[in-house]
């Protein structure tokens, strides 16, 4: 998705157009807590169902991020403007023990581009779905 | 800065690195706690001596961010790979009564994209800067 149909100079974007800008992403940013301050760290993911899915190796993403509330966020630019997406949810490991949906997951195809050993696999459970999209203002 | 020198798959970007990367991007993404959830905005930003600057009007960010610990992150892809640079600190609101070097800030070169009327400023007066760049894995 390119463009927007921009009437107003800032759109609410509907929950379907938030989903459809999900679906075609491959890399966003998950925001927790991380102490005294907030992190934010990139990821690639993959919507599975509808859980945004990423993986990640030992670190700071897995030490603070499963069981914890989490934003995530993907944005862009439109030829004359630019929307973003923000997720939030509560982020869990993806085991066996919860179940066959979970298992589901690690069937999907999720590639980092990030190098490594990422073996573990987390996925936030949609609380709420934000987006907005604006044409740009005189520059 | 369009490519890093890696002679390794990961590397931690060294502060300079870091600081020439914020100097040269105009958009990033703030990170706070925002009730239940952390939230993430984009916001256009500038550098402004050693603070990452950014406009807002009457909203979320103005009624979460000011004198509250925050993220605030930046990436990119290069030919090859990804970088990401996070700043942590804490948000001042840009007031005549925090002196004169939030008075030089006003005077500041700081468009946004996003229309609308942006009447505040917001400061985060950086406590820690951390970055890295990594080569693409094989995809």
């Amino acid at each position: 998705m390119d463009e927007f149909d921009l009437s107003t100079p800032v759109r609410v974007l509907e929950r379907a157009e938030c989903e459809t800008l999900l679906h075609a992403a491959d890399t966003g940013r998950v925001a927790f807590a991380n102490g005294q301050f907030p992190m934010i760290l990139p990821v690639n993911f993959v919507m599975a169902d509808d859980l945004v899915v990423f993986r990640t190796g030992v670190g700071t993403k897995l030490a603070n991020i499963p069981m914890q509330p989490v934003a995530f966020e993907i944005d862009g630019r439109t030829t004359d403007g630019a929307w973003s997406v923000v997720v939030v949810g509560h982020a869990r490991e993806v085991t066996t023990a919860l179940g066959p949906r979970y298992d589901a997951l690690r069937a999907s195809h999720l590639e980092t581009v990030a190098p490594g050993p990422k073996m573990y696999w987390i996925a936030i459970e949609i609380e709420s779905i934000s987006g907005r999209a604006f044409r740009a203002a005189s520059r």
